[in-house]
């Protein structure tokens, strides 16, 4: 039986790159590959910056270092850009997706910051835009929100998108390790760059929530700042306070519904109840934990990062492609919903967890208590230990709105005897099992 | 814009039915359900068996009690089959693809008994048949094996895919019940049927294990009997035995290769180590657990029954074979390899926990290890705690053949001085965590 052929350009060889071509060339995956793309993929063109440095596995006749020649082709079906950062890339997936060409991307910056211009444009031109491994690596999380939950209301999407956190916070909990010491043994291990700030600081997380967001809820992929905190400020006493109180400490990525048109996109700390699923996702792993309307809770876990994941993704991403391509559709855009607004992060009410050092001195507490009050923030329960001149105070707060928090934490920095405030942990409830 | 309507009908209007009608007909879904499947959903016929019971949400006109009629239909485009049972589904949805039509069932059962020959007869006559719904409830397993995974060499799957079996031992776990108080407990909550064996003897387990492993690695699905034991035999000693090691006893649906063409199905209470994340399923949830060569782990997670649930994954169904009948394809069945074979349960390596009640006297620890010895079965670890006349001897082993252990309970049984032999239970290596 003649099978049609898919012809498949990849801008970028990296860890993900270079995986998908191995993936692609697998002589013994080739009837699977063939069977799920409904067509014999044909890979004609790989782009590389350094033409120089030897591509073992990468047939030499289709390398490229012109990567604008090779996304600007007519007869390419499916352009795969696995460079990342926002400039070229964006220029070649325009130029593909204005010659009708489906593009497959790893690229989380850029979907977030121009996803929704771009799936529009590839609706205008017939084309699919596919970026499954752009969140949570190797977990087919986005096509799960794009087709299987097609019909279902969401109403909380969370999850643990960023890998190099949380193996920095598996650290600290299990091994008790301060932030510094656990950083450095992550950068150690190739799992944070030597320059964390992207993953710390929750800039990448902050990506994928508006990604998940945009396909759970609607909301525009136009680069919008969110709510964003990273995990700098945890300390390995908050860490040992989670545990006893039964949680623990995870960077969450949250976007969910408040009221009829509200959406809530923030990155933060948070203390996760231990027998939450999420509670359960260790070292460098990913999980993305959804709540429907009529589904329940469901959760995805899966290796975040890699390239032998991420290529795993992209593949699926591509088979896709290939197979529209093959009965000449293209899958709809996910629909943005102009009645939604972004709901202020000050205005989310939320339990907290504060802890403050201060000087070990009579009224000190009446001080700290008053400040709570005065800013209608009441407190649920609180733990005093002493060391040395200094007591450290650790507030659960009852349920308070986040500005009253941030006002009570600015207020307590004036007091004199207050030494140092440290995070401020949201507390999650439970997981509906 | 003219959108083409897909006309639907459905036989059987239970909880998993009736919440389909309810999801089908919301108004304030139409705008999604219409993007969704790209054309507008009409429902033409609801079967029922009892047409004197009162149906609300369920408009009269399209209510029927000939199921065999509305399976007919040729100008339907979708029917959705949630009777359940062997016969007459069979005939239903056989009725339905000879017309072309595509059909939509949650029927594990007749999946697992004839899903290959209803594959291929959708196929030939362009049809779709999906079946997500028939296993893991409302988690999207199916279709990201059959999508997302569709280019990845998948070695291994682990369910815990029977929700009933779960919250047993879940409760035997959390609150150190004995198996009969739990289920007594599950059967009140409505949990386990008041004929409890489909679940408990693991025959529901067994099947989806079956489907499981048709999309995983291509086994047919011709109503094959696999190796099943169920949690009967599960003490609550046994639950605390693995507390004190650092595992949880699960219930777990296994597929997996075995050298270059065996495939291992089975089912079976198997020891998971409290930090895989199998082992942080509670109760009623379900969970799928996928090792690909390039994915690495990849977990899913969610309510495995439930009408609403259910009734979510149906409709993804739904929407996915709408898109398909309006862009005019139907998705190729899973493939048949030919190429495997289904390895002997008893040749399967494992370590096993066994424990075994003796009379308290001198020579028996002798007798019962040299019965271990003599069949081949080496121990790694034993831990003897006497009550009365009695005690009470628990084996870690290391690993060892399942037909050499089977053979070693055998000769147990027949030493006098054994008076009980509990469950043998596998126990499970890490999660790749």
């Amino acid at each position: 039986m003649d099978k049609p052929v898919i012809r498949v350009g990849i801008i970028g060889a990296g860890f993900v790159g270079s995986a998908l071509v191995q993936l692609l060339t697998d002589s013994s995956r080739h009837a699977a590959l063939l069977d799920a793309a409904t067509g014999s993929i044909e890979l004609v063109g790989v782009a590389v910056r350094d033409g120089s440095k030897p591509r073992p596995g990468i047939p030499a006749g289709i390398l490229t270092t012109d990567a604008e020649a090779l996304s600007a082709r007519e007869d390419l079906d499916v352009l795969v850009e696995v460079v990342g950062g926002i400039e070229p890339a964006r220029a070649y997936i325009e130029s593909a997706l204005r010659n009708g060409v489906s593009v497959v991307t790893a690229n989380k910056a850029l979907m977030a910051d121009s996803g929704t211009a771009l799936a529009q444009l590839a609706h205008e031109h017939g084309a699919d835009l596919f970026y499954e491994a752009a969140v949570g690596g190797g977990i087919p999380i986005l096509r799960a929100l794009r087709s299987s939950l097609a019909g279902e209301r969401i109403n909380r999407v969370m999850g643990i998108v960023n890998g190099t956190t949380n193996f920095i916070l598996s650290k600290m909990t299990s091994e008790g390790s301060d932030y510094a010491v656990a950083l450095a043994e992550a950068q150690a291990l190739g799992y944070a760059e030597s320059d964390p700030t992207a993953d710390v600081e929750a800039y990448d997380a902050a990506a994928k929530v508006q990604i998940l967001s945009s396909l759970a809820f609607g909301t525009e992929l136009v680069g919008e700042e969110i709510s964003r905190e990273g995990i700098t400020r945890v300390r390995s006493i908050d860490v040992e306070f989670a545990r006893r109180a039964g949680y623990v400490i995870k960077l969450l990525g949250v976007a969910e519904r408040v009221g009829e048109s509200g959406i809530s996109r923030r990155v933060h700390p948070a203390m996760v109840p231990v027998d939450h699923p999420l509670a359960s996702v260790h070292g460098a792993m990913n999980a993305v934990f959804v709540e429907g309307a009529r589904s329940g809770p469901l959760m995805w876990l899966g290796q975040g990062a890699g390239g032998e994941p991420t290529a795993t993704a992209v593949l699926g991403d591509v088979l896709d492609a290939a197979r529209n391509r093959v009965s000449g559709r293209h899958d709809v855009p996910f629909t943005v919903d102009d009645t939604l607004h972004s709901f202020p992060a000050g205005e989310l009410s939320s339990v907290f967890y504060i802890s403050i050092d201060v000087l070990d001195r009579p009224g000190v507490l009446a001080a700290v208590a008053g400040i709570f009050g005065s800013n209608g923030v009441s407190i649920q329960s609180m733990e005093q230990s002493g060391f040395g001149d200094e007591a450290r105070l650790s507030f659960l707060t009852h349920l308070a709105k986040t500005s009253d928090v941030e006002a009570t934490v600015g207020d307590l920095a004036q007091l004199e005897s207050v030494d140092s405030i440290g995070a401020c942990i949201r507390v999650i409830d439970g997981g509906g099992q």
